[in-house]
């Protein structure tokens, strides 16, 4: 589950991608209205009214990767169908997002209140609003979830593709949810190693980010297994790539345009490479200053500084750099060597631009 | 999502229900193991060993029902496939519980602690072993919801059932979660109203525990419409009986028998129908001592004690008793002009009984 989807998806948005995340965007649209029409209960229409403030600001980068695995596949089949499964993935990422906001306890998302926050101000008055928030928010993250599988039921799918797409779909769910229980358990904690935080790096986010909406597209268009091979050496380490880069903006980057606040992942001591690193690395008065520091809800500006140059000074900051990099050249050389469609490789050859770089 | 599975489910193992529901053991049995076999994460292994201590003690009320409505409709087509729909109605049923025990905050399930106890005893190190408990299970709920559709996709029905189905189950998961929904608002406010009480009754239990699990079961013998009337028509009131039936026992019962402590729907200010009418009944000293009572998780044996005794000096008691009758008696009138099987007709007639019942 990724923590800054505005961040790691704007790529989405080139040529390649503004088609698809419009169609996805109509049926989606259509999609809750007609939820709404369907249900006697008013709760429905808020839970769909929840969910579209919820999409607004994502760019549909899973929807996109999608809609190009079936691109690369040769495109066979109807492309309605694949706009559908393309955007049950955009309902899936909501549904991740949603739960992931409610157990990290962050405040914002893309730059406004967390939906379980804006849920907690719509029932001020209720003595516990706070948690009828984050009970609330899960409630709609469960709705997101099975919604996710309505849009695939209702996608008139020939039986043997959707075979093969459930069969991804079911895998990368259990994955993601297998990486955020890795997550949970190794946030907060004093110390975290490497190997733990790139094991929940590659379960919670790399998965359900490029690997497998694009395998999931793959399946649809009957791509054979040298595409999926192909898709899965891409995907896996440009996943990391991006999770890594994430990890670095969430302590360096700019919140103004990350739309997250600098200090959660710090305060809340999730398990990132660069903690890692830096513990690894830090002498006895770097390490005890970062056990005083990450992981306290009270971490302000000042100590952030402090373990920003804890960061820095260990090497931590250029290692990390390094590993995207190394990760970005990875996924390179497997699409040189995959049989792909030159508009769907050159799309992809963006989106490791995006992760290399540092400005956003 | 009912408070209660054990107590409303007993009756499903009767002599009809007990071939069925092995067979839904096994094929949950078999389910979870494949899933571990599947998976390379060891927390897979983890989550399907969780699962299976939440299905332990479910009487399979559910799947039960789902046969017999195949049952009812002329038992066409393949019973394998039916049993795997069934079975994923107990993984929804998973779902529901144990998120909605992180919800109410519960200690107990069937006599044992919560899975989100159990979670964070697990975890009793972790610097926030109680939250991290509760997230987990918020996950393992969600993979239980998920696994419920994993089971359903590979049930090989054929595709015209499936959508019947499918459309069924739809409309039954958005109608829970509208339910539970109502419910977390309503619950621990000072005062609720008896249309607000009903209403979370039959969305939140009626519509999944009885109505739903039958249409759905006749859905797949191809039934017509007359009998999907004739379950809707048996299933709303006796879910809402169930349900009532579930508010007392949660304020009368036997902890022992129902596994449940009896202070937990008075601690959280559960919007029982009970409640409802007792505020309205109260006079004002009544009514005052009701305010300071219920929805505090102080509340201790003699204020339960007090609450008790003025639910029955008001007449709530009893009238909720005349509530069920009344119920079971529509669903009794329901039965008998319905186009029912012999042997369906005696388990749903035997489930009537249960309701009314007030000896669990």
């Amino acid at each position: 589950m990724s923590r800054r989807a505005s961040s790691d998806a704007e790529t989405a948005q080139g040529g390649f991608g503004n088609g698809v995340a419009g169609s996805v965007d109509a049926v989606l649209a259509e999609f809750l209205a007609d939820q709404v029409r369907k249900s006697a209960r008013p709760q429905v229409g808020l839970f769909a009214g929840w969910l579209r403030e919820c999409l607004v600001g994502g760019k549909r980068l899973r929807p996109v990767l999608c809609w190009c695995g079936w691109v690369a596949a040769g495109a066979h089949g109807d492309p309605a169908g694949v706009v559908r499964v393309a955007a049950s993935l955009e309902l899936f990422h909501a549904f991740a997002l949603i739960q992931d906001d409610v157990m990290d306890g962050s405040d914002t998302r893309r730059g406004r209140p967390a939906m379980h926050r804006q849920i907690a101000r719509l029932h001020a008055g209720h003595p516990a609003a706070q948690r009828l928030g984050e009970h609330v928010a899960i409630l709609l993250g469960d709705l997101a979830f099975g919604w996710s599988y309505e849009l695939l039921h209702t996608a008139g799918l020939d039986p043997d593709r959707a075979a093969a797409a459930w069969s991804l779909l079911n895998a990368m769910r259990t994955e993601t949810l297998a990486g955020q229980y890795l997550d949970l358990v190794a946030t907060g904690r004093g110390h975290v190693d490497l190997d733990t935080a790139l094991r929940v790096a590659r379960a919670k986010t790399a998965v359900y980010t490029v690997e497998y909406p694009l395998r999931v597209g793959a399946a649809l268009g009957d791509a054979d297994q040298n595409l999926h091979r192909a898709f899965t050496a891409y995907g896996v380490p440009l996943g990391e790539a991006f999770q890594l880069r994430d990890d670095l903006l969430g302590v360096f980057g700019d919140p103004a345009r990350t739309g997250k606040p600098i200090l959660d992942d710090l305060r809340s001591g999730k398990p990132t490479a660069l903690l890692a690193i830096a513990h690894d690395r830090a002498d006895s008065a770097q390490c005890t200053r970062l056990g005083d520091l990450v992981g306290h809800l009270g971490l302000d500006e000042d100590g952030a500084a402090e373990v920003r140059s804890i960061f820095t000074a260990t090497g931590a900051h250029t290692t990390v750099e390094h590993m995207i990099t190394q990760r970005c050249r990875q996924a390179a050389v497997a699409l040189d060597s995959a049989p792909l469609h030159t508009e769907a490789a050159a799309f992809l050859r963006s989106l490791i631009t995006h992760a290399t770089s540092r400005d956003r």
